[in-house]
């Protein structure tokens, strides 16, 4: 299979999707619905939905409810990046190579367009027309998934550690800490969501959990190895900023070639994890060793 | 009955309840949790909550999940005060006559505390062990209420048309549509939400609904004229903000006993809706009672 081939296909289809669901930019409040749009249809590689698209085709399955649960995760992704950019947290400017959305719309209109995003990802997998058909025990396991990976014990509680060890001296178990929760868990809850839309037994959430964890884990050091090592054009936003913000980061600790060593080690573990499933889980196996060979 | 001692018995259920389910403030991220709590066991009326609960009580049940399923429009409650009060919003520094929770914890952390308030709102009403019980196809409706209700096309934005409105010359109907959006719709999911739990038919829905959007619009009368009649003491805040944000309010259109009279008609109003209930629907009438006599 070709995975460039493979993820612009699923992206094509998952950027229909929101742009059908998400509110015209004309409907009243239409600022609000604007600018959610601004930051939800702005680009992304769409990387959290495809996963939970990819973990259902592993089990050879394409469940009703399966789009709308993909889809939700970005609404997540994309409220905490909003959120993340603003003033009082991360003050970035620039965001995909964009002013950020509250460089475009105000402060206040980005704090709400980012509690709209997570408010509108809890209203897609419940909305009995986007979910139909879904067992409704699913669905329920759906949600629950979603709301941990994102709340206080998964994104939020990350995000929180992240804000506190800045210009702190933190040692590698608290920068995993950090990252487990911060990305990992949204990434660990997008693989089980598709595996619970597909019905995996036990044994099969148990893999496909532990690959989760590992692919989380690489692509956050090679998130960090792409801060150092990418230019302006293919982040979007300028390099170099962790350092500059006195981060630590994997290339802080291994360098920039030892983190590189680590995360191709996640991946390969990520991979191992999958042995139990045939070719049905070909996309998730490329899409654990794009993670380390992409540019942005 | 006696409305009073109701009100404050489901409020120390209620109280007891979120105390339990939130994180206790020694938990890591330890300042989230705290920061989470500071503003949601700060003190308040839990009127939502109570209301989901009178509205099963209307029809004789008390169903598997009610609790969590109420507790949870608090969360939402809760996280709007927190984002309203941000500088880039309101930009208040009191609120229950405590600071803030942006004066205690900073920004950051505001932010953070409402998006992990509002997350917990869905965990709570997904949680398997809270909804035990609960027939999971009602589940799946009760959350696509309270994601409705507090959404783009309800509270969230409510609360943009109310920041637009700001020193602008409005007529009523536009004061209407914010109030409808603004807290009306979180009031109607509280009932609504009740009312499936309990396995309201198509009718008893009607009627409860009819119910919640006349005591919302009382509700929110009520707390017009309180800003301008009521005391510092009995607010917690300061009186009169309206007045001095060039806020339009009922009694800008009615004056204060106009406003009055109409609060006590949508109470009225809300009241004949109940007409097809027995005794167990005395909850939800003193409630409605209670919205215009109440002092804070």
């Amino acid at each position: 299979m070709n995975i460039k081939d493979y993820l612009e296909q699923k992206r094509v289809e998952v950027d229909r999707f929101l742009d059908e669901v998400t509110p015209p930019a004309a409907m009243p409040p239409a600022t609000l619905h604007d600018s959610m749009r601004y930051s939800l249809l702005g680009g992304g590689k769409r990387i959290r939905p495809i996963l939970t698209i990819a973990s259902a085709e592993a089990l050879g399955t394409n469940p009703p409810g399966l789009m709308a649960a993909a889809c939700s995760l970005e609404l997540i992704h994309t409220y905490s990046l909003i959120h993340d950019d603003l003033p009082a947290m991360d003050n970035d400017d620039f965001r995909r190579g964009k002013p950020t959305n509250h460089k475009v719309y105000g402060e206040a209109m980005a704090i709400l367009a980012g509690d709209a995003l997570l408010t509108m990802a809890f209203d897609l997998i419940s909305r009995p027309d986007l979910m139909k058909g879904c067992d409704p025990v699913r669905q329920a396991r759906i949600i629950q998934e979603l709301a941990f990976g994102s709340g206080n014990m998964g994104m939020v509680g990350g995000q929180v550690l992240d804000i506190q060890a800045e210009h702190q001296d933190i040692d590698l178990l608290t920068l995993q800490n950090i990252h487990k929760q911060k990305t990992g868990m949204l990434i660990r809850a997008a693989v089980r969501m598709g595996a619970i839309a597909g019905g995996a037994n036990d044994r099969q959430l148990d893999d496909l959990t532990g690959y989760a964890e590992d692919i989380g884990l690489a692509f956050q050091i090679a998130d960090d190895v792409l801060n150092v090592t990418g230019t302006r054009e293919e982040l979007g936003k300028n390099p170099n900023t962790d350092a500059e913000r006195g981060k630590k980061t994997y290339p802080t600790f291994y360098g920039v070639e030892g983190a590189k060593q680590l995360a191709d080690a996640c991946v390969s573990r990520a991979i191992d994890r999958l042995s139990s499933f045939g070719s049905t889980a070909d996309p998730l196996r490329e899409i654990a060793r794009y993670i380390t060979s992409r540019r942005s």
